[in-house]
C-alpha cells in the first residue's frame, strides 16, 4: 500500500512516523558532531548491555518528575531498546511461552501481535470504547482462562485515538491484581498531547507490585530513526533481560546514546515537546477540519483524538476495507489504512473502519485530502 | 573477572575488543558531522527491514572483490545487524527449533553457545588441530544423530586462533552436503591478518547450494560500539529473516548505517585496514616476545596465531583454571580468561588452558604482563 501511495503520487494520510519537518535535525548534528568530543576509549569497550547508565538515569529522572514511576524504582529498572518494538520482544521473550494467553485490545498495534505471535502466544482481544478497554470483558476472560498478559496502549491508542481513563486504569490494575497477570503498557504517544494531558501511567499506579511493565520511546518525540525506546521493569525480570540483551545483540550502539544524551545536554527538553505539541496540535485541528467540512457526519463517523498521531473512523456499510483503500489510492489519490489491519480477524472484524494520520500532513494537504477522501467514498458507495 | 581486573589496576590481556587507539575516531567524527547533512526526511521514516541498501551494497561489492561471496548472491542476501551477535540470534530465531543438535569448535565463543542454548538447542562439540576442526569428529556426530548446523570461527578463531585450512574447509562442507547440514560461519577477524590472508571463505565455496549463512562485523574493524554486523543469507531465509526483524525492532537505527557509509566514502578503507594489520602485528609479536623470554617452553606451551587477538596457551597440570585466573590477578596484577569458560563442560574441559589478548597491551606492557604472568604461574604451581 505504501509502495502504491509513493508511486501515484497520491496525498498520505497513513503515517505512523513523525513529520519529517519536526525532526531537531540542526541540533542532532551539533549534538553527535560535539559527542565524539568525549572521552575516546568509550567507543573501544563493549558496553553495559542494559544501555548508557547516564542516559538511563536521565529518562528515570524525567519520568519521577511526571509521576510516571512506580515507587522505589530508579535508572536500574530501565532497559534502553531499539525503539518500543524491541521492547516488545524483549519482553514477549522473556515473559510469554508458547500457548500463553495475551490479551490485547481492538483495534490495537499490528506489530506488537507480530510480536506475540512469533512466541506461539495465543491472542484475544476486548473491545474499547471512549474511557478506554472494557473491564467487564477483560475480567470476563480471565475468569475463563489462564491470562498471562493484557497489552495496552493507554495514551492516544493507535489506531483508535482512545485515552484510557484514570478510573479504568485503576479497575484494570485491579483485575490485573486479582487474576494474578502482567500489564504490558506502551506508551510512546503520550508526550504529544493537544486538549490536556492523559493520566499517569499504569505503571505509576502499580505500587510495589511489580506488575506492570512499561514501554517509553523517543521515536515519535526526537526521531524513529534513532530507534531509541526504553523499558521498565520490575525487579523480578532483571536478570533475563540483561541475559537476554547479551545473547540478543551484547548491547546496543552506545554512540548512539551518547549522541542523545548530548541532544538533550544541550537543548530545553521541555520546550521541544511544547513545539511538537503545538506543531501536532494545529495538524490534528486541520484534518478534523477538513473531514467535517467535506463528509457528511452520518456517511463517516470519527473520533476526535485529543493527542497522538491518529483518526480513527467508520463508513457505514463499507466492509471491505482493503478494497476501498486501494481504490482511494488510485481513483482519488488518497492513502489511508484500512482499518481491519489492526484486527487479529481481519476478515471478520473492524471491516468498516480506516484509520487516518496527520502527522505528515500540512493543513493545506489535509484540506486537499478530505475533499479527495470524501470523493472516493462517495464514488465507492455507489459502485 | 573483569571488574577484579579494573579495581585492582592489573595489566589486562583479556579484551575482546580493539585497542581503543585505534578506533578512528577522528574519522567517525567527521563523518557523523557531514552526515547529518543529507536529505533531512531520512530520518523521519522507519526503514527496510533489512537495513540501509547504500551500506548492503558497499559491503556486498567489498565482499565479492576479495572473493567472499557466493556466486550469484549481492546486497540484497545481506541482512545489517547489530554486531555479530544479532546475527547469531537472528539465526537461531530462524533455523533453530528446541532440542536440534548444533555442533560447535571446542573452545569456541561463549556467547554464541548462550544464544543457541536460549532457543533449547543441543550442543556438541569437535576439536581443533592447527588446520581447523576435525572432519573425522565432525562425520562421526552426522552419523550417530541428525546435525542441524555446524557453528565455525575459521579465521583466527575465539579463543584458539586458529585458521581453518582451505582443504579442511572443502572436506567440512562436503560433509555438510551428505548429511544435509548448514554451516554458520562467524567471520569477524578475517581482516586482522599478520602473515598471510587467510584462505576463501565457506560462503565462496559454496555454489548454488544455499548452505553456508555468513556473519561479518565491523566491530574490530572500525569500532565495537557502532555495533555493526551483517548476515550474508540464502534466498530461503529472506522472509524468514525480514519477518524476523520486524517483530524484533522493525528497523535498526539508519542514523548509524549513513554515518558508517559517510566514513568509509571519506577514508580510503583498504588503508585503514593495512594500518591496522601493522598495528596488531606489532602486538602479536611483542606478546610472543614477552611470553618466549619470561615463560619456559614446558611451562606454558602456546601457538603463535597469524591474526586476530588471541594466545591460546596451556600450562601443564593447572587443573583450576578459575582459581589460577583470580590468583594471577589478584597476586600478580595480570589478567587473564580462564580457557574453561570457552567450553561447553566448564567443569571437565579445557582446565589447562587460558586465553591471552595481545589487542589492548602496548609492547611494554606486553613485556610486563608476561614477566608477571610467568611469576604467577611459578608462585601458583608451588603452592
Amino acid at each position: 500500500m505504501i509502495d502504491l501511495i509513493q508511486s501515484s503520487k497520491a496525498i498520505s494520510f497513513t503515517a505512523g512516523e513523525p513529520s519529517a519537518n519536526l525532526i531537531p535535525l540542526d541540533q542532532l548534528r551539533e549534538a553527535f558532531s560535539n559527542m565524539f568530543n568525549c572521552d575516546k576509549s568509550t567507543f573501544g569497550y563493549y558496553h553495559d548491555p542494559a544501555g548508557l547508565v547516564e542516559l538511563r538515569e536521565w529518562i528515570a529522572h524525567w519520568m519521577k518528575e511526571d509521576g510516571l514511576l512506580s515507587n522505589g524504582y530508579d535508572w536500574q529498572n530501565l532497559i534502553l531498546t531499539i525503539g518500543s518494538q524491541e521492547g516488545l520482544n524483549l519482553f514477549t521473550e522473556a515473559v510469554l511461552d508458547p500457548g500463553d494467553l495475551v490479551v490485547t485490545e481492538n483495534p490495537s498495534y499490528p506489530e506488537a501481535l507480530l510480536t506475540f505471535q512469533k512466541e506461539g502466544a495465543r491472542i484475544q482481544t476486548i473491545p474499547l470504547d471512549e474511557y478506554g478497554p472494557l473491564p467487564a470483558a477483560l475480567e470476563y476472560l480471565a475468569k475463563t482462562e489462564r491470562v498471562k498478559v493484557f497489552y495496552t496502549i493507554p495514551c492516544f491508542q493507535n489506531p483508535s485515538g482512545v485515552v484510557t481513563s484514570l478510573n479504568r486504569r485503576k479497575e484494570i490494575l485491579s483485575i490485573a491484581k486479582r487474576f494474578n497477570f502482567v500489564i504490558l503498557e506502551d506508551d510512546p504517544y503520550r508526550h504529544l498531547w493537544y486538549d490536556f494531558a492523559p493520566p499517569s501511567s499504569y505503571l505509576s499506579l502499580d505500587e510495589n507490585d511489580g506488575r506492570v511493565i512499561y514501554l517509553g520511546s523517543l521515536s515519535k518525540i526526537i526521531a524513529p530513526d534513532i530507534r531509541c525506546g526504553w523499558m521498565v521493569f520490575p525487579n523480578w525480570l532483571s536478570n533475563t533481560l540483561k541475559r537476554l540483551r547479551v545473547a540478543q545483540s551484547l548491547n546496543l550502539p552506545t554512540i548512539l546514546h551518547l549522541g542523545l544524551m548530548q541532544f538533550i545536554f544541550e537543548i530545553n527538553f521541555e520546550n521541544h515537546l511544547s513545539h511538537l505539541r503545538e506543531a501536532y496540535h494545529i495538524k490534528r485541528n486541520a484534518m478534523v477540519q477538513g473531514l467535517k467540512k467535506h463528509i457528511p457526519e452520518k456517511t463517516f463517523r470519527f473520533n476526535i483524538p485529543s493527542g497522538g498521531f491518529f483518526i480513527w473512523g467508520e463508513i457505514s456499510g463499507l466492509n471491505k476495507p482493503n478494497d476501498f483503500a486501494r481504490f482511494a489510492v488510485q481513483e482519488e489519490g488518497i492513502g489511508i489504512l484500512a482499518g481491519n489491519i489492526f484486527s487479529t480477524s481481519p476478515n471478520t472484524s473492524l471491516k468498516n473502519n480506516i484509520r487516518l494520520s496527520f502527522a505528515k500532513v500540512s493543513p493545506q494537504e489535509a484540506d486537499e485530502g478530505c475533499a479527495r477522501l470524501a470523493k472516493a467514498i462517495e464514488r465507492y458507495q455507489q459502485m
